[in-house]
């Protein structure tokens, strides 16, 4: 019945994005993740690693579908028949973004987005600093699930800050 | 089974906090409208008024519930097992201290908070702006529902910015 | 006399533009919009069809004027004797920046900038968001004057995130 | 004609709010500075009072006129026949709450609202954080104008936090 | 040497104003704890019981000591010859009046502030709202160290949010 | 002994850079600029261009060393036994950036970052924004030490906005 749409690059999944997604799944009966696919950028994983990886890292939640679409969130949407969107809230400077499009996508089809508070221990994670402190050897156990530790290791060799 | 609790001083209800709570209503079974009494300040209406007044100008939506309490957030939807808050987020302003009560919330007692933005119409509005410029006169016609609009002018006079 | 100038890119031109250009028009003389030329950037309106484009969504205004500069803002008003620029203002963050420039803009000849808050019917439209829905064919009608909307149509296919 | 409205507590003026009054009146014909009245604040300088400091440190500009009121603003400028307010804007928690102001005045009455960038040389400052350092015996010097500090210094006793 | 003034009202004193004077203690020879009195707010515990439980709770850091100020801040750093005040910031709303202080202070004396990003764990608490929480019965373990956990349990009640 | 790593492009150094490596080195027994290069960025002068004009405008603060490094600051930092970084803070948006980085980095490897308000005189000026000011002729006189000014003449030919 209530369904949400839990949208992102996923590129890669961190544990904030874990986070986000577990919350849900406690407050819907189905959550599908998405990941959106951008022609203008280049992704450091691709579509399909990506969803092999969010397939990984959320096999321990029963009620997530994992799913990806390339144009309008609010087509794949109503394709798919959900007219809530999940997404987390870090700071101020995602707020004015998330806002102006939670706002735009309602004009366009109704489609309501709920925004929750990033966890504390993750609201000052992102994807693209991971990428960047993995790219130099940095260490970011802890702060990507097990699985994308790994395959980050194997792209940009098994660093570590410390060593 | 899934239920959310709209919580709020509501002294009084403007048709922003209707537009939450209506769009609450729509993915939500029910929905509880709760009155925080709050000791340290003198509201314009008084409980009961406040009570009454949501009553009113929510009686299209079926399944919404009214009610009140004091004390924390937290005891009371443990009380009457609900374990999401949904609330609107208007301004940046807003964000900072939102966030901050959703996150104590989630520490005490897992509850989760899910934000709404305000829909642009009513992003300027707030109960305490309202009041100010209903007590010199000014005309809230549009930004309050109308039974709200007829108690504010038993109490202040029918006035108008604009006769 | 007192002139205002309304600089911005405009590709292409919104109904959040208009009705700044509007209120603008109504406390000044004469009201320069100028479209702003930026080298780096491929606009998906040439030059030639943003004026025009502006021309015609802007015709009912009398005391408007349209032009275009490259180089610098505050060259650009010095040469046409303008000594006060008004901009509208969205966000949170359209704000750092804003002011930043307004402050740059002061020191360098003296030039103010006045600021309007954007109407909150438009104040999550961009002119960059508008492109991205336009492109996957989702439908901005009221987002975009008539004229925008038809040459967009031209471009991307007459499409509707609806049908 | 084009006649601006720079509304105000002035309790008392500061050299950022003599920045933006100049500032204004060298882009509209006539510039009048009211002082706003709240009947739930004490002032440390009474309307007279803050009248007159107004009166003495404005008194190089021939464009200005001082006045006061209390009630609605929008009320105030019908009366007046004025149709633009100019307020200064230091930072982001002054932006949430002038927007909410100037969009509600808007729907009130149609007055529309410009803001200014305070200058940066004064954009630390307020009032009360003025009152805060003279009642302790901080030098204000340079923060306030001289008239306003004698009355300080009246008040406070002459104190410097350097002495 | 190189001595640091942490300021606050610490009524009472949270494991996030720990984090930040541990921190300070590791980078600077001496730190200075200073309870900032305020004659204009009645804070739950007095002067003497706030440098109390400051000393209990910071016994395990060589280099702090404590002490309390009332008037202006730099007044007390200059007497006690300390040129860094070092502060934590949370949130946006922090930093606008956190800057304009530390602005106003540079400017009375020269005096310097230094800001350390809240610990993300603690990014959430504040005494305010800890205060709130306790004096209802919620279960404040783990956002305060034990001894204020025990004298808040005195002033209302042993309490949890969860019993 | 207290050392500070102030990091930084400065492509070019601004007058706002000097003035928080001056207000650094007043708290710090040495400090440590060091220029960042970043692979993916053209800059505007060449890492050597860069570290002689820092050699320039820095030369009268005795405790100052300049450097550079490219990949993560962390290691940077440990390589040269930094446990302190030094950065100013001009605007919200550089607040929300700045306090990621900062948490991020005290995770990899404890070290702490300190902010400094920029000084209101500078807080709107840009390495990016004084480039485009100069590439377009403006007078960029008082915003960039004087061996800046001449380098950016060099490049862009001694323009003004006025002449």
């Amino acid at each position: 019945m209530a369904r949400a749409l839990c949208p992102g690059s996923f590129d890669p999944v961190t544990v904030g994005h874990v986070d986000i997604i577990e919350r849900t799944s406690r407050h819907f009966d189905e959550v599908l993740v998405a990941v959106v696919t951008n022609p203008s950028k280049a992704p450091l994983f691709d579509l399909d690693e990506r969803k092999a990886l969010l397939g990984e890292v959320l096999a321990h939640i029963p009620n997530v579908e994992i799913d990806s679409f390339d144009g309008l969130l609010v087509d794949f949407a109503q394709e798919r028949k959900i007219s809530v969107v999940v997404k987390g809230l870090r700071a101020v400077s995602d707020f004015d973004y998330e806002i102006q499009m939670a706002q735009m996508n309602h004009k366009l089809t109704g489609i309501e987005t709920l925004f929750m508070a990033a966890s504390p221990k993750s609201s000052y994670l992102s994807s693209s600093l991971i990428k960047e402190v993995a790219r130099y050897g940095g260490d970011v156990t802890g702060l990507v699930p097990d699985p994308v530790l790994r395959r980050l290791a194997d792209r940009f060799g098994r660093g570590s800050g410390n060593d």
